[in-house]
This record gives C-alpha cells, structure tokens and sequence, in this order.
C-alpha cells in the first residue's frame, strides 16, 4: 500500500553511496513498503575491472538489501572465496581489486545483461530481485559518470584512490566526468517529481551524494522541491564513521570535518537536519542554516539502530510508516 | 636445442582436440624440446558463456601440459570450487555449462586480454606460460570457426551437443563456420612448413581434428607435405576411450567405429598408422591403405604411458628424442 500527503505526492526517495547509506535504506526498507521508498545509488564510483562492469555501492546497497553483504566489511558477498582472483594474480591480471567468486558472478551476470542492450537500471532491477530485495535500487543514471579525484599525487579514479591507494593521497579536486551529459535514470527523475520526502543518507558527501548531484537537473529539482528534505550526518563527534569523508573536510573543503560543515556542504538543498547527540552543541549553528534539527542517535551498528534511525527521518518529514 | 633432419625441417607439429590429444601432448611435451614441439589445437568447440570467451580444448591441454586438470575428469581445473557458478544461476543466467571459479579467472583473463586487441594465439602462449607451460600451444586459428553439428533434434553448437544435451542427439552433419575464411594461426602455418614430422593425437576424428583440416590451404598443405604424418587411432577395440567419437561414426559415417575405420577416415593424409594391440587383426587392411602401421598399447592412464606412446610415434616418424 502507498503511502500517500496531501499534495499528491508519496513515498521517500533516499540518495546512498555505499556503506553508510546502505545502512540507513536497510531501515527504511523494513519500515516502508517497497512502493514507498526508491533508493537512488551514485554510480560515480563504477569502474571496469578485468573486463567487467562493476558497481560497488549498487552492489554494498544491494547485499545489504539482500542481507547476504559481509558483516565484517559492510561490502562484498558474507563468506567469500577468492579462488578466481588468486587465480588471475596466476594469469598477470593487476588484481589489486578485491573480488570474491560469489561476487564475480555478480559482475559477469550484469556486464553480460548491459552488453546484451538492457540498462544499468534494468540489470540492477532484477539482479536485486533475483537476490530477493523488494524495494527499488536504481542506479543515479544508466550513463557513465566517472569520479575522477585529483589529489597531490595526480589524477586517478575513485577505485584507484579509495582501494588501491587506501584513501592515503591528498584530494585536491573532484571531477564527476560525464555527469554533464547523463541523465538521472528514468525512475529517479519520476522519483523527483513524486516522492513526498527526500532523505539524505550519511554517505561521504564529496564523494557518493555530489555526484548525484552533479547529474544535470538533479540539484536544480531537489532545491526547488517544497517536499520535506532531511539530511543524515554521515559525520559524528568530528569523526567519519568509515572512510575519508573527515579528511576530506579538512584538505579539500578546508574546514574541520563535523556536522556543522555537513550542513553547510548541502545548505540550500535541505529542510531538515539529523545529527548525531555528540553533535548537540552545534545544533543552533545548524538552525541558524534554516533547518530544523533533530538531535539523537545515529550510529547505526546492528538493525535496530537502522531501523530507530529511520523512524525518526520519517516522522521528521511527515512520511507515516 | 632443436633436433633437426636433413631436409632442413625439425620439430614436431601435433594436431589436438580436447583429452585424448591432451594426453599425447602430454607424453610429447615430456620427451620434446619446447622448440621442437608445437601442439596446434583445435578452436571449433570455442564459445561464448557468461560473457566470456572459453576454449574447451586449448584450456584441457594447457591444464594437461600444467599439470593443474583435474584429474578425474581430464578437463578443468583440479580441486575447483563452484562459488561463482551457484550465484550465476540464482542470478539468472543459464548455468548449464559449468565453470569452476580458477577456471572461470581463465576465461575472463582470456576475454579481457582478447579485448584489448590480443590475438588468441598470443593470448594462449602467455597464459600458458603463465601456468608454467613452456611448450608451445597454439590455437588452430586467430578468427573465429564454430563446429555446427545438425542432429536428428536440429541444429545447436558443439557445447550445445556436448555437454548440454550430453551427446545424445544423433550427428547427421558437421559444419564448421568460418573456416572458409579464417586463416591458419601464423604459428601453427609455420609448423606446417618447417615441421620433420606431423603426428595426429587421438582425439575425435569429426569433431576435434576435421575442424582443423577444414581451414584454408591445412589439408593441401598436410597431404602434399613430405614428411612422416602419424595417425593415433582414438579408437580402441571398436570403442572410443572417451566421448562420442564410437557413435559418430555409426551415425553419421555409418560404419562401425573401428581402427580401419580412422584410416580409412584420414586416407591420404598420413604416411603412418599408430594402432592399438586389441586391433591388431586389422593390421593388414589398413597396410592396405598405404600406411606403414604400429601396432602396440595405446591407451594412456599414467603418464609412463603417455610417454611410452610418445617415444613410439617419435620412433617411427624418425624424430630423435
């Protein structure tokens, strides 16, 4: 059943990255009907390896959907081997990306499926489902956008800087190549026009949600849009619960990393504001932006917290669950 | 070192299908330079899965030389797992041909490097080198030829017959595609031409050395060649030691499957008929067809045998060892 305001206008539309916005869909999904959340994963991230498409926040979304992502990581498949990737060390492959065999297949299925002509949104549709997600993953566009980080040891590409260089070279600049002449994929853009609250999901915002943001159109909807906007800090006490979002605030934005900077990257865009109770002394500061702040737990450790988390975003933007 | 004979012409060529040739090259590979041995191998079987590019025959030699097939099967990788191909076929693809996880980092090595405007001879001597291989195997041809068997139940590819429908449909013709245009690999016409001896492993005389013959200018070449060309029958007291080659011959030669009947197969391609002791009543009807006949044991278990056989074909065609 759909939920459904006043205007018209139902469901929640969530922008997620990889492991901190795949936390937070996972609470939505188990408080909203899969007809009343559409999660939209950045796909600046995406890169060919070994001959394959891969999507490592469309997939980290969708294992975590699935309930099959590792628990340890937050990404790849629980209980993977890495029989094929030793194996292609064997065979001269530059295999400093990690994939597990379960994984693979994954990738294999879907560079066949767009090779034979279907979209990025189409193939990660019914990959999902066939892994049993019932709610919507949709990638940001079935274009190619690549993130290119430009950092003091040069240009290279998000994968390139995140997983093979371990996040360690400055970042000096960011590029979202493509984005420029990709569209937002079909159901995001019916999404945007229809949804009665966007969530912003605590993933890096340099690196996951911009490029979402940069797809033409996107940030002019989202800003124009009266629906409830609620922003998830993905910063707490100073700190990025995973990855380089802090430093990241500190070489590339120049600022401290914490929850004050987070609303200032996305003020404009946003109605509302959910910081974590480490965070409560910044909360007048973060008003003071123009928007309204809840104040409570957001380290989301087992499913209780994702689910208590989301409960909280819905009510604050009106969505009933 | 190369061993040479007075004609100016050294080395062995030997022609290969899938597990018996394998194990003749085998025996070859332990008794034979790496300069004095090209095994060219048959490509008609190769097909696409998953995306990828798979050679079924250049894989069991390659395994075979690498001491990595497994050894129960005489194709695949030894002690494979199966991860990948489980998620395949919950994520929907049609997962009858099976692929182990080391294998299948084979194939995607293969396909990625094929990609990137490799040709499949190169891509096949670095790989197999990469697996320790250091004789040369060498696929028939660099462009594409498909062995296309009509059955009593229609059409399919040789994959199709072979391993989906597990040879059971009756072979009433063989077509291989492509053949007419694809060249003989730029190794595999040199062999041709400087080659002291051509030996015929026992593989399937249809469906792994036909396709071989069935290129431009090879047959001419073999017939026309001057030099000892050796048949090992793969036939053994009316029966083929391993697949459908005893069937084929009934079907689709419409003779019962016997020593004579692989000499009268290839008769005037070859100089010398390597025939098993069960078959040695045949002797005189194959002497009758002009080739000089050996009549010893021919079934390869152990490797003592591998090698017995190949001291016995080298012996006969003059090539020392």
């Amino acid at each position: 059943m759909t939920q459904s305001s006043g205007n018209g206008r139902s469901g929640v539309l969530a922008l997620a990255g990889g492991v901190g916005g795949a936390k937070l869909a996972v609470g939505l999904a188990r408080i909203l009907n899969p007809n009343a959340l559409t999660i939209v994963v950045n796909t600046g991230d995406d890169e060919t390896f070994y001959g394959l498409h891969i999507s490592p926040d469309i997939d980290t979304v969708t294992y975590s959907l699935a309930g099959l992502a590792n628990p340890d990581t937050g990404w790849g498949f629980a209980g993977d081997t890495f029989n094929a990737l030793e194996t292609l060390k064997t065979l001269g492959a530059d295999a400093w990306f990690g994939l597990g065999d379960h994984d693979l297949a994954l990738h294999l299925r879907r560079t066949d499926m767009l090779r034979s002509g279907m979209t990025l949104s189409e193939v990660t549709l019914d990959l999902a489902r066939r892994m049993g997600v019932r709610h919507p993953v949709i990638p940001m566009s079935d274009e190619p956008v690549r993130t290119i980080i430009k950092s003091t040891d040069g240009e290279m590409s998000f994968q390139e800087y995140f997983v093979h260089r371990r996040s360690e070279p400055e970042v000096i600049g960011l590029t979202f190549e493509g984005a420029d002449s990709a569209n937002a994929s079909p159901v995001f853009q019916r999404a945007l026009e229809n949804v009665e609250a966007i969530v912003f999901c605590p993933s890096n915002p340099f690196l996951s949600v911009d490029p979402i943001l940069a797809l033409p159109d996107v940030r002019e909807m989202i800003v124009a849009s009266d629906v409830p906007r609620v922003i998830v800090s993905p910063i707490i006490g100073g700190r990025a619960v995973k990855g380089p979002a802090a430093r990241i605030f500190e070489t590339f934005a120049h600022k401290p990393p914490s929850a004050l900077a987070v609303a200032e990257h996305y003020e404009g865009m946003a109605t509302h504001f959910v910081m974590d109770n480490e965070d409560a002394a910044s909360r007048g500061a973060v008003e003071a932006l123009g928007y309204q702040v809840l104040v409570t737990e957001t380290l989301m450790i087992e499913d209780t917290h994702k689910i208590a988390l989301s409960t909280a975003v819905c009510k604050m933007a009106g969505v009933s669950i």
